[in-house]
Formats: structure tokens, C-alpha cells, sequence
């Protein structure tokens, strides 16, 4: 096998060869040295998000829908309804576990490319709503929706909240004080490779659950009680995996924790944002709303830009992208997470330029959502 | 880290250098290239059942169980009625899911030591019962179910017919002309590493099933039409497990398919047994009931013999084993799959025989089901 193209995605991501490495060694699931190195991933994961006081960490294996699905129908109870923030293909999705689980959800859906207002969703919580589920990061756009002020109101509601931190947590700061359960993956901000993810859960809600889930496999509280009481996971985990977590926590620690990770990251969005702007490739959000963990961008206009053709030239140059999610917009998505910094951007730069002069796109504006806003493109990002 | 320890479990096991290796790569879960490793993987499971013209992959994230719920709750219809043979703690387990799932269950439960009568088992098939789920390789015990017969009853009743071949598939041979769907995993006689599991469906009953799942992760219709259609996972797959598993499948195959690999266990098994049963530890199953994947052993009499010394004393020189998990009677378990081979399993006898003395557990024949059923201990196995 060649040398690994570059994931400019939201995950699976570039891990370091060191985290890779971690995975040379077969380890028992019962045996102590494992044990013990999943009990310092949990203790790490509440220590990243300040929250040893008030939460603990359950992992669950599977991919990150999993962990949310595994929240959703052991945490909420049978005659519980849960509201859901949906503004893009993540809220939606929350959505659809409940109503394939029989949990009744009401959606509060807001457009894509605007900020969810808070005060709108407290309104839409009628008294019947016991849980308030909310994206962090909106993949499909790039959004930070506004997850603290959201979750404070619904508290103060007496709701529980639920946030799907997937592809934030670990780059993007959040205080847990009014959120019960967090759920993310191994293989987002904290650069391990995929195989489990994990939720952050206020121990003395997650105490309330015993015997509520839907699910043998996806039992949050069943989970922890073995974790807790054992160490050991109920079901086979993937032991490999978590030996590569345990190592991207170090290497996360090492660089700065959030602060540090963030600060990589956003270097990592100005680079690309700066550069496809300059190629004449605009971003579906206003700058404003924008995070740093993955941009959508609009295609480029003209009849000469085709999706497949300028995702396998890329490809073939060594830079893998992600297709769009936005509904009724044709966008690309770069993500900014994974073991790249500056110099992999920049490469990532010059290639984009050098398939759309090949597939003879020509740089120019085109009609994006800035100049309807009347905001400026030498914006925020302006490098 | 120092050098693995050798795990003489049901799984994880210990695996090749060459299959850990193929996890130093991160693909895009999206890309063609890995698109192309799951269809080759796929296509190999399919083949290597033999049920090429009946039969389709269909590819779980998590562990084992989940791969057994996915098809529980996904392939059971709503007024459907699931029967279950019982004979060991994998059986009692499809019964607990079934029921956590709100699924109609009749569990046909038989002694842990003795076959289960595929006759008795027809009878107890009233005529509501849908589907019936039996373990294949019950690893409470290590005895090989009859599986072939029940299926050919079960299915001339109508039933459909689930067969939990997690530590069986691919180094114990079966016919899925009456399996209608068979579940194992990565980390089991295929030697790949832990992060999915899989499940062979028939796929003229799968195509029936559109809608039926209790969940939307666990949903196996829907995980199907995804890698049929797009080649993709709904969701992220452990990209890393993946690669390791197709390494693993190219070295099953080097080796002889199912037919070399059983060889090789059965020789684990036999060099195990005989060495154990000369310092005095005697098998749980008579030899005629017992399997080549892993055999429970009874505890060897007196006071001197303590589990947990035994087990830490065998870690501490390199050999990790398995607690027992017979219902009334005191076992420990050791496995003969994975990446070992004799000198292995000659090195772990040796390392038993030395930990024994050290406990001051004095070799000596102890009741043993084979005295009381008055077979000789000169069986199949003697060395």
C-alpha cells in the first residue's frame, strides 16, 4: 500500500503514526493492564470536559449514531418526549432514532444557514417535553449552534439535555453545567481511530435509568454499572481502538488540551477558507456562524464544475474531501480535524487549484450568501 | 510495552503481526479504495460459507451481541415469537435481548453438559413461532450444538432459523441450507481484531424485512441496501478493524480455509486437554460432546486451588485465560483459537503444571463427569 491520502473530513480522520502504533499489541478485555487503561480513558474523558465532580463516561462501541441512539432510549424515559434542535442532517437524524425507537419527539426545526435562536426553543417546549436534545457542531454546515444558552433555558424548563457533541468535543470548549448527557466519537477531535464512541453523562441522572433502556446491546446504564463495578465492558470492546484512544489523549494533552487543539485547527480554517475563497469557491455560511471543524462550501458556478470529477482528481493527488449535506444547496465539505496542520492545508489549497484550472473552472465570486448579507468577504478570515 | 501476553480466550485473541499491521493505514470510510475493501470482504464471508448463491454479508459495528440483536430486532416481526435453544449462557443471552426488545420468546432450555435433542427441540415448536435462534459453538461450555439437525426441523415447521456462530464461524464447518441468518465477529476464528461483527443473511428473507427494525444503528435491512447500493456504511465504520480483517481472511485462506484452521485448533485443543488431564484437571464436557474452540475445565479439588491466584500467576508468566461461566459447577475456560499454535499450547501446559505446583495443588484424578458416565479417560484426545 502506498503513503495514506490525506482525510480532509469528518472522520474517519489522519491519525499520527504513534496512535496507530498503539495498535500493535493484542490485549485481553479482561485482563487488568486493560482494565486499567480504560479506566484512565473515562478518567481523562471527564477530566477534558472539567466535569469530574458532576459526570461520568460510559463508552459504547459502535460508531457515534450509536452512543446518541444508546442516550436516547435508555435515558428517556416510556412516557417521555423529547425535542429536538434541528438545524441540518445531525438533528434531523436524532429525530429519526426517536421515532424508530417509539420515542415521541417534537423537532424545532431551524433554516440551515442561521443560528437556532434560544428563546425559540424554549417557547416551543410544552410541559410535556421531559428531554431536549441539541447538536454542537452541525456537521453538515459547520455550525456551533448555541449549545449552552439552549441548554440552560431548557434546564431551567426542568428538561434534561442531550447534546451530540460528535465532532466538536475535544476541540471546541463547553461547560457541562446544564448539560446531562454529551455524546461523541473516538475518531473526531481527539484523533483516535474509529471503532467506539462514548457519552458524558451527570452521574445522578444516569443513577435514575436503571431498567429504562429499549436495548440490551445500546443500555447506558447496564454499560456503566459494568464499568463501574468491574472495569469491564459487558460485550467484547474494541480493545485495539482504545489502546489507539488512550494514546491520542496523551498526544491531545500534550499539544494543549482544547485550547491548543483549537488553536491547530482554526489555522487549519483560515488556510482553506482563505484559499478556496481566493480560487473563488465561497463558503455556504456567513463567517460569523462558521466553526472551525468543517466548512461547506458552495460549488463553484458554471457549467464546468462536476462533484465526482473534482472529488476523484483530488482524490488522485491525495487529498480525500467529503461530499455536501446541506438540503437544498450543492456544497462540498472540507474538515479541518485530524492529524493536519498548515502545511497539509496549504497542499490542500494548491491542489484545489490545480484540478479547477484542469477541469477549466474559472476563479471568480459567485453569488454567495455574504453579498445577499451585505457582509464582506474580507471578513474574519481574511489571511 | 513489553511483549504481549498469549490470550487463550474466546476473544480478543491474539492475532498476527501482519493483521495489526494493516491498521497502520487510515482510509476514508467514504473513498473507493476502502469502498473496495468491504465488497472484497464481504464477497470472501459469502464464500467462505459456501452460500454464494443464497446468502449476502451484512457488516455490524460494535461487538458480537450487537450483531445478534441487529438480527433479533430486525428479522423478528411485531407478533412474531422467537424460540431459543438454552443450553449455556449465549443461548440465555439471545433470550434476555429478545426480551429487553419487547420480543415474544420461548426459551427450550437443556442441560449444560448434555446435547440438546434437535427432536425435543421440533416438539417444542408450537405453531406461533416464527423464528427459531440456537447457538452454534455454546462457549459457556465449548460443546458443539447440533445446529444442522435442529435447522432442518426448525425450517420444515416454517421457522426461519438464527444461529449464533460467533466462536464457530470459520474454523467449524456448517451447511446454511437451513440457516437463515448466521452471526459472528471479527475477533473470533477469522483472527481479525474487535470492533464489528457480521451477519449471513439469506437474502430472499432479508429482502422481506424492510422496515421491521426496533432501531435505527441495529437496523440490518437498512445496513444492507447501504453497502449494496453506495458500497457505504449508513454509519462510520472502524475503518481500522476493517483492513485488519481482510488481512485476516487472506491469511485464513493462506492457511487452508475452515479445514486447515480447524486442524490446527483440534491439535491446540488435544496438546491442552491431554496436558491438563495429566496434572489432574479434568474436562467439564465428556470428550465426545466437546468442541476444538475453547474447553471449560473443572477446578481442580481441594483447598489449595484458588481462581484468581491461578489466573494471576498464569498472567504473570505471559498467558492470559478465561474465567468459567458453567452455571452450578466451578470452571475456568481456555481457549484454543487466535494466533496460536503447539508451541504455544505446549508452553502454556507447561506454565499450568508449574503454577499448580506452586499452589500446592496436587496433581490426582477428581470426580469427573467421564467416570460417572464410565468412559475412559483414554478417549478421542489421548495424546
Amino acid at each position: 500500500m502506498t503513503a495514506d491520502k490525506l482525510l480532509f473530513t469528518p472522520g474517519p480522520l489522519t491519525t499520527s503514526r504513534t496512535v496507530k502504533e498503539a495498535m500493535l499489541h493484542d490485549l485481553g478485555s479482561r485482563d487488568a493492564a486493560f482494565i486499567e487503561r480504560v479506566r484512565d480513558v473515562r478518567r481523562r474523558l471527564v477530566s477534558l470536559a472539567g466535569a469530574e465532580a458532576t459526570h461520568t463516561a460510559v463508552i459504547v462501541q459502535g460508531s457515534g449514531t450509536f452512543a446518541i441512539e444508546a442516550v436516547l432510549t435508555s435515558v428517556v424515559p416510556r412516557g417521555g418526549k423529547l425535542a429536538v434542535v434541528v438545524n441540518g442532517a445531525y438533528g434531523a437524524r436524532i429525530v429519526q432514532i426517536a421515532r424508530v425507537a417509539g420515542i415521541e419527539v417534537a423537532p424545532v426545526v431551524f433554516a440551515e444557514d442561521a443560528l437556532p435562536d434560544p428563546e425559540a426553543v424554549a417557547r416551543a417546549l410544552d410541559p410535556g417535553v421531559s428531554h431536549v436534545a441539541v447538536v454542537h457542531c452541525e456537521t453538515t454546515t459547520g455550525m456551533i449552534n448555541p449549545v449552552a444558552a439552549i441548554a440552560a433555558l431548557a434546564r431551567a424548563r426542568g428538561c434534561q439535555v442531550i447534546v451530540d457533541a460528535m465532532s466538536s468535543f475535544g476541540a471546541v470548549p463547553l461547560d457541562l453545567v446544564d448539560v446531562d448527557y454529551l455524546v461523541s466519537s473516538a475518531n473526531k477531535c481527539i484523533e483516535g481511530v474509529p471503532g467506539f464512541a462514548f457519552a458524558l453523562a451527570r452521574t445522578a441522572a444516569l443513577r435514575q435509568t436503571e431498567g429504562w433502556a429499549r436495548s440490551l446491546a445500546l443500555d447506558l446504564h447496564a454499560q456503566w454499572r459494568g464499568l463501574e463495578d468491574s472495569g469491564q465492558f459487558r460485550f467484547t470492546p474494541p480493545t485495539h481502538a482504545l489502546l489507539a484512544f488512550h494514546q491520542a489523549l496523551l498526544e491531545l494533552e500534550a499539544e494543549g488540551g482544547v485550547a491548543g487543539r483549537a488553536e491547530r485547527y482554526r489555522g487549519n480554517r483560515d488556510l482553506v477558507v482563505a484559499g478556496l475563497r481566493g480560487l473563488g469557491v465561497a463558503t455556504y455560511l456567513a463567517p460569523e456562524l462558521a466553526g472551525y471543524i468543517i466548512t461547506s462550501f458552495r460549488y463553484p458556478a458554471g457549467p464546468a464544475f462536476a462533484f465526482a470529477g473534482f472529488y476523484e482528481k483530488l482524490s488522485a493527488r491525495g487529498f480525500v474531501i467529503y461530499p455536501g449535506k446541506v438540503s437544498r444547496t450543492d456544497c462540498f465539505r472540507i474538515g479541518h480535524i485530524g492529524r493536519i496542520g498548515a502545511a497539509e492545508s496549504a497542499a490542500l489549497v494548491a491542489a484545489v487549484g490545480e484540478v479547477l484550472a484542469e477541469m477549466g473552472v474559472r476563479p471568480g465570486p459567485s453569488e454567495t450568501p455574504f453579498r445577499r448579507l451585505g457582509i464582506r468577504r474580507s471578513g474574519i478570515w481574511a489571511g
